[in-house]
Formats: C-alpha cells, sequence, structure tokens
C-alpha cells in the first residue's frame, strides 16, 4: 500500500520537517518505491511535484525538503503501486479543477470491483483505480450542485456519502482539499497531531533529524498534520477513527461524521 | 508582454540548453520578472512547475535548467504581468484535462474586450484573461465533440476557428500541448527552428553557455524549438507568420493555417 501525508494550518507553514521524515519512506526506511508526489497551496494556486522514481532518491523530493514552501493546505503520497503501473500518470495526488478551484486527491488502498461511469467533465489520465475514484466524486458534487460550490456543510455530507458508497467496497484513506478545507477519509488507518502552543521539539522516526517548534512559531500558529503513520516518535499522535470522514480547518478538526459503521466488513485490510 | 518557449520532437529530449537562456529573460537580461513555469510531459503524465518569482532568481528554476527531465513536449513560459496579479493562480502554463488527456496552456498577449462564458466544466481558478480564453478553448471543443477526443484534422480545425475568434481581438500568441500535438499560434511574435542532423554547435544568446548537439543526439532526432525571440545567436531561427495556426507533431511542422488575414486590424500590437 502506499503512504499519505497531509498538513492543514492556521497560518502558511512549511512542511519541510515532515516531509523530510516522509520522504525516507519512499525506499530508504519502507518499500514504497513506486514514485512520490506532493501539492502546495498557495492562495487558490497549487504547486505540484511529481516524480515516478523513489522519493528516497530523488533529486526534486531534495528540493522540496530543503526549499521552505509556505502553505495552509498540502497533500503528499508515497506509492507502492497496486493498480496502475509506475508511470508519471499514475503517480498521487491529482489535480482537477471543480468551481473555480484545484482539488487535490491522494489515496491510499485498494479498490477493486467498484467501477463507476466517468464519463463526464472529468476522464481519469491514467490508470489507477485511485484516479477513476477521484474523478467520480468531482462528477458527483458537480452534478449535485451544478456551477455552484455548496456551504461546507452540504459540501462535507455529500463527501462522507461518497466516502461511504466507496468505502464500503475496500480500502479507501484518502486526503482531498481544494486549498480552504482538508478532508480526510480514514478507512482503515490514519493517525493525526495538532501542532500548537506550547510548543516544544520534535524528532523524526525515519530520519535523525530534531526540530523546536518553539524557535519557528508564533504562539497564535496551530498546525494538523495528518499521516498514514507517526511520523515523529516523542510527539502524542491520535489515531483517526476507522470508518470516518474529517474535516481539517484553520488546523483544527471541524467536523467528523462515521462514513462506514461496518468496517469489519470491508473487502480488503491491509 | 510575456514571453514563450516550446519544445516539441520525436524522441525525449531535455531542454536544459534552452530553458538555461530562457531563464535569463526572467530578471536578468530582460524583465519579465512576474513569475514563471514549465510543464514537460512524459507519456500522458505531466510534471508541472510554477513559480511566482523571477526565473532568474528561482531555486526551481535552478532545478530545472540543470535536471535533465525528457521530453516529447514541453511548454514553458515567463511573465510580465498585465491582467491579474502575481501570484500562484496567475501564473502559465495552466492545465486542465479534457478526453483524458492534460492539456497544457501559456499565453503572450492580452485580449481586453473578450470576455466569453466559462460556466460548463472549465472555469478560471486565478484572474488572467489567458486562463479565460483557455476554459473557453477547452469549453468550446466539449461542446463540439462530446466525450470523444476527434481526430488530428477535425480538432486542428476547430482550434484554429477558436484561435481565429479570439485573435481578432487582441494579441494572442499561445503554445498549448496535449503530450502528442504541440499547437503555436503566432498572432504577431514567434519564432522557430528545427534542430536534426548534421547536428552542431549553438551559443545562448542570454548566457554564456554552448552545446556540441552532434555529441548528445543521434541521426534520427529532430527537435523542435518555438521561442518568442531567438534563443541562439549562431543558429537560423525562422520567424512564424503572424496570424497564423501551426501544428508540431514529431519535431516538425505537420500543419499551418491562416487564422487572421487582417492581422493588421487586430486592437494591440506590442
Amino acid at each position: 500500500m502506499c503512504q499519505l501525508l497531509g498538513m492543514n494550518c492556521n497560518v502558511p507553514t512549511d512542511i519541510c520537517f515532515s516531509f523530510t521524515g516522509f520522504q525516507a519512506r519512499g525506499g530508504l526506511t519502507d518499500q514504497h518505491q513506486d514514485g512520490w508526489g506532493i501539492a502546495f497551496f498557495e492562495g487558490k494556486g497549487v504547486r505540484q511535484f511529481l516524480d515516478p522514481l523513489p522519493s528516497a532518491h530523488s533529486k526534486i523530493a531534495e528540493l522540496v525538503s530543503s526549499y521552505p514552501i509556505k502553505s495552509k493546505n498540502v497533500v503528499a503520497h508515497i506509492r507502492k503501486a497496486t493498480q496502475g503501473d509506475v508511470r508519471l500518470e499514475n503517480t498521487h495526488p491529482f489535480m482537477r479543477e471543480l468551481w473555480g478551484f484545484y482539488w487535490i486527491f491522494a489515496h491510499n488502498g485498494n479498490i477493486l470491483d467498484f467501477n463507476p461511469k466517468v464519463l463526464g467533465p472529468y476522464v481519469p489520465v491514467g490508470t489507477t483505480d485511485s484516479e477513476k475514484l477521484f474523478c467520480w466524486m468531482m462528477q458527483e458534487l458537480r452534478l449535485r450542485y451544478g456551477n455552484s460550490c455548496p456551504d461546507t456543510e452540504s459540501l462535507f455530507s455529500s463527501i462522507s456519502e461518497l466516502s461511504k458508497e466507496i468505502g464500503q467496497q475496500g480500502e479507501f484513506n484518502f486526503l482531498m482539499s481544494n486549498g480552504n478545507l482538508l478532508f480526510a477519509h480514514c478507512s482503515t488507518q490514519l493517525t493525526h497531531i495538532i501542532r500548537k502552543a506550547p510548543f516544544s521539539t520534535a524528532s523524526l522516526k525515519d530520519q535523525d533529524l530534531t526540530v523546536d517548534f518553539s524557535s519557528v512559531t508564533s504562539e497564535k500558529d496551530r498546525v494538523a498534520i495528518i499521516a498514514t503513520t507517526p511520523l515523529t516518535d516523542d510527539e502524542n499522535w491520535i489515531r483517526l477513527e476507522p470508518g470516518t470522514l474529517y474535516l481539517f480547518q484553520e488546523g483544527a478538526i471541524s467536523r467528523q461524521e462515521k462514513t462506514i459503521p461496518w468496517i469489519q466488513k470491508i473487502k480488503s485490510i491491509s
């Protein structure tokens, strides 16, 4: 399976520290060697870096881990291919535009028996189940709301229903953001931490690196980090509940809803 | 105005040499300081690097100029803002998906009095005229052909008609690619060169750099470079004809059509 990393903050923050640990899992401390990608929102714009090479040995990943791009919403992914060859077009995160916003999506899991029709304005470019599911979600949201973005409550409710429909068919851990909101669906495995004052130090699990957050933050900063497994070994990571959709806003969980109460019935648990 | 750079080849080729000269125009040898971007197709996938900082001083541009990404179709742009603030979402090239292919678009010019409705599946994220025109072109192509990509002849003919409609309203030099085809519309200013055997050396205008193409190519390689103004001072660059749409395939011009015979009437010529 793959690994996910997301960040949602109340002030633009760089993800260099967390990404440095995450990056090592793409071929150094773990086996996710089939490409990696990261997308940073800056305002409504997106910087997306994609590479079908292992992140641990990627020159572009090296740049991303050392170049402090400040963002309020970030989605990253390292891939262990299940469906779809190791090719650039199969590298997460995927991007589409809906209602004048870019939407970014990355998936950890494997959905085998769900083949919705995607013949509208969102068609997959690659051959992964993940991109197809993302296109279908974009299509369904457009079908429900036409050309206007609904309020956050309606949007959350719709994404929760779509997550339930797909999540009953297999492992559907995903991160999705439109630059304002970050949706995290925990199907089987996702964990998170909210970093806020009083800030202290943290040490990466996967690299020999420690940071003193108190020296690089202000009192009001709040940063939520979501990952497949904890990135540091001296912070209190909290597991997200399986079968639940979460909404992160301004560095905190603002909504959550059970999507799959019968989580034990899903077809594949890694 | 802005500057455009495109490459279309018959074998995947890196653009490091040409980009090194082009990059210098973003704040070093010229004044296009309002951001830059480049998109490389690799198969159906796209690597897109965008930066609202001047390319001459950008760490990401430094990586792009030194990291040989092999591609058959590349579109790059350095910006001198006319409409739209200097922001990431206003940075060219823009990307949308149509018919299961990513489409990349970059524009040099300024269209003031053309405000088509873009309320369908393609809505601008930023505030440039360029992104709006691109969205409108994508929308019109979808309206004409529904969910299926037409043959190249029909596609070229439609893009020629759309270029004419917009090109009558102002300066509309653009490069657009779907990974297979590269469309170049010369409204007022575009030049090109086809590099093929026998290869020789070339020296950049904007940087102190010479390359011996014969040492890095094979007999069969053919590389078309399209740019706003020549990038080298010892090669025979050929101007594209104003008011004409060109199609580049496999490193050569495969089609061309007059779009604006009354080019002298367009409203703004830089």
